[in-house]
């Protein structure tokens, strides 16, 4: 008769703990199909076990269907499938890069997630599995929880000025998901013109997709209409709320000159709202979805950023007609968010904690970006630098008064242990007027390691 | 001074109502910028509230930039960006399409996710959100959080008898996200064996992606190898353990063959394991994965299918050389599975919960397969229809004995409420050979439905 050690079971209840054993030695062999177990009296005596706690394991064994029950000749191993023996020893596979750590960041362009309103966002999760129980098992509608698209249309509405039915919106996971949609929805306006400075990973998916991309470059309004007119492009992809990297906010007249060059040429508008949230200064301008009348504008963002990365929504909101066309070619695509997610997302935006939560972090942010500004303007090499601050979101440009090539003061930072991002490194176009640009993005600096931050700086710039 | 109708406030508290009002107001327009607000007292008095609820509003208000404190002058509106006033009514767009009620589905492979255990995954998720709190929040690794790939990593281990390591893992929002990976991975591989018949959302998704697919037919071990040779394909995409729609488990020396293919040609197999879980009869055959010494195979499963399809976490195994490619051009992409989601997925298979219900629904499913084919072979038309029973899963073949086109019976079908799933929709090339046979999948007949859905089928298949 078989022995187990019972005493290595832990917290584990006693008859779990027996059947987890009896259930190893089936899968391993060590148990063979049609063998008879020993009865449940003789095996609780042998293991000093009630009679129950044994009753409950072949009970259990059984009713997976390990053991069969066979009335008046007991328990017997059953015929089941057995994993085979691994065959070989595990690939040697590279080992992940651990990620690097840096003494100052002005790279990476990430919000603050420690002030998020996790308790908020956690009570939420346990009303929302409490409430809504087995339904958040049911297959979610292809563009996402209908209440999910009525919340984000209901917050377009009174923080963005938009119009938008829930019909229209397209729930995805996160931005580069959506990028990966759009490529397969845009495929007959090929090409997509892009703006140049961008965004290198926007190219980088849609080219990836097979759309291909155009560099189509900016002056100080945004997008260039005459060279957009040049490409050829069926459709562009741009961010008029805040240029990344540039940070230029695309003034009125010129959102007006592109709707009309969608409208002549048949041609596609995808404006990417990311980043928007976080622009707080200079007056408001109407979104070009808003201001669309002809149904050539695909209005997207993404709560990734303004919740936090781990986080993967975005949505679209699409046209009639590229709707049609997104339910005759792509509507098979499940939706790719998880529904708690979903159901979760349309409670924090419903409650109002959502706004709440941005406005909170704009002043947070605008408290920050006074220090960070501050601190630069009082450092050691304040008149070898100049400031651009195109829209004030969460970075700025920074002019360097230097002749050191971008790609050396990079590596001299890089061993410094600083994390540099230059505006050269978002054009594909050499250009000397993009040179000796910093792209300074804040939000991590927080102002007790700015005197720190400075002076490290001023050691990677001027002392060579 | 400004009136709000206080009794409109719900549960909200008092002090919260009124900070909304005043914010609507501010927002709107109804108070301008640099207005003067009535004093905490007037305020308090006008509306027969106490000092302190005001108070309370207007420093929420305050601290999120609103209103400015004017030491000794009072509160006033701040200069806050509003939203444009919408220009225009809401697009006319399409209505979303119903989900058609049926009153026999014997197409949808969808498992029975009524018997998920959901009071332990909900217990998993507050246990997560209350021990790893805001680390939640943190950026996932691209390839997926480090807990959960050694969790799926023991899991293969355990029970499929595959050796692989946690880094070779990388997590996608699904299968179908995962595809659209592959055909960016394996571009260079072009073109891309399919199984003809197969499910045919595999090739519409790799071809929106611009990878070429070329179909491959099968014969009684699966995918022809003198037709895979022929067709010049650089990599295929097969499911060994079980194929959908025929349920051919391609026995082990078909396996070895492939993998033969594979090492000469430098070929890629991607090994889609999706549905074996529910595969239950016939001896365990080795994944091709655990028989590839020279790393050319790619294994994919999903939780999609076995947990709910509300679910949406699926993940690859990457043998070392595409892993390295991988890391090399696609490791920009972010981990599209939120993290609260990994995280208690990590916990539901650590804790055995997840082979438990795997089994619970084998036993299950085995009793309805049993009770379907049961009401199949005492039916009215039991003479005029053949099972085939490959591999045993979740859907079984049934070849009726009739004269009628597929077409035709599947729309007399549709106008009785009955929705019928052919094998000839599953592939390109018209094979009469394939005619006349139903792919029944049986997952959502319940023992109670089955007499009344033979009456129906009977109607729809032999009472022209």
């Amino acid at each position: 008769m078989r022995t187990y050690n019972l005493e290595e079971r832990g917290n584990t209840p006693l008859y779990e703990y027996l059947y987890r054993c009896i259930r190893g030695d089936i899968l391993s062999g060590a148990l063979q199909a049609e063998e008879k177990l020993p009865s449940k009296r003789a095996l609780a005596e042998h293991l000093h076990l009630s009679v129950i706690t044994v009753e409950n394991a072949y009970a259990q064994l059984t009713a997976e269907g390990y053991l069969t029950a066979r009335p008046k000749r007991g328990y017997f191993v059953s015929r089941v499938e057995r994993p085979p023996t691994p065959r070989k020893p595990a690939a040697q596979v590279l080992p992940e890069r651990p990620a690097p750590v840096w003494k100052l960041d002005c790279k990476t362009n990430r919000v603050d997630s420690t002030r998020f309103p996790f308790a908020v966002w956690s009570h939420l999760t346990r009303q929302v599995l409490s409430q809504e129980g087995t339904a958040l098992l049911a297959p979610v509608p292809h563009q996402g929880l209908p209440a999910l698209r009525r919340a984000i249309a209901d917050d377009l509405r009174d923080y963005r000025g938009m119009t938008v039915s829930p019909e229209q919106i397209l729930v995805g996971a996160g931005a580069e998901y959506l990028y990966l949609l759009l490529a397969q929805l845009l495929a007959e306006n090929a090409p997509l013109a892009v703006e140049d400075p961008g965004y290198p990973r926007i190219t980088q998916i849609y080219s990836k997709s097979g759309l291909a991309c155009v560099p189509v470059p900016l002056d100080e309004q945004g997008l260039r209409l005459d060279a957009l007119q040049k490409s050829g492009a069926g459709a562009v992809h741009i961010s008029p709320s805040h240029h990344y990297p540039t940070g230029i906010v695309m003034p009125i007249a010129r959102r007006q000159a592109l709707l009309r060059w969608a409208e002549e040429r048949n041609g596609i508008i995808i404006e990417d709202d990311y980043d928007s949230e976080f622009r707080f200064a200079g007056r408001p301008i109407p979104t070009l979805q808003s201001i669309d009348t002809f149904g050539r504008v695909i209005y997207m963002n993404t709560f990734s950023q303004t919740i936090a990365p781990s986080m993967r929504i975005g949505f679209l909101v699409l046209p009639p007609e590229l709707l049609a066309r997104y339910r005759r070619e792509l509507d098979f695509y499940a939706c790719p968010v998880p529904a708690t997610e979903q159901a979760v997302l349309t409670r924090f935006l419903n409650s109002g904690q959502y706004e709440q939560h941005l406005s909170r972090m704009r002043s947070e942010y605008r408290l920050r970006r006074f220090a960070v500004l501050e601190a630069f303007r009082k450092s050691a090499f304040a008149d070898r630098i100049t400031i651009t601050e195109h829209g004030a979101g969460l970075h700025f440009l920074l002019k360097i008064d230097t002749e050191t090539p971008d790609d050396v003061l990079r590596r001299r930072a890089e061993a410094m242990g600083v994390r540099l991002g230059f505006l050269s490194e978002y054009t594909k176009q050499p250009d000397e007027s993009l040179a000796h640009t910093l792209v300074v993005n804040y939000a991590g600096l927080e102002s007790a390691a700015l005197p720190e931050a400075m002076e490290l700086l001023g050691k990677v710039l001027y002392e060579a």
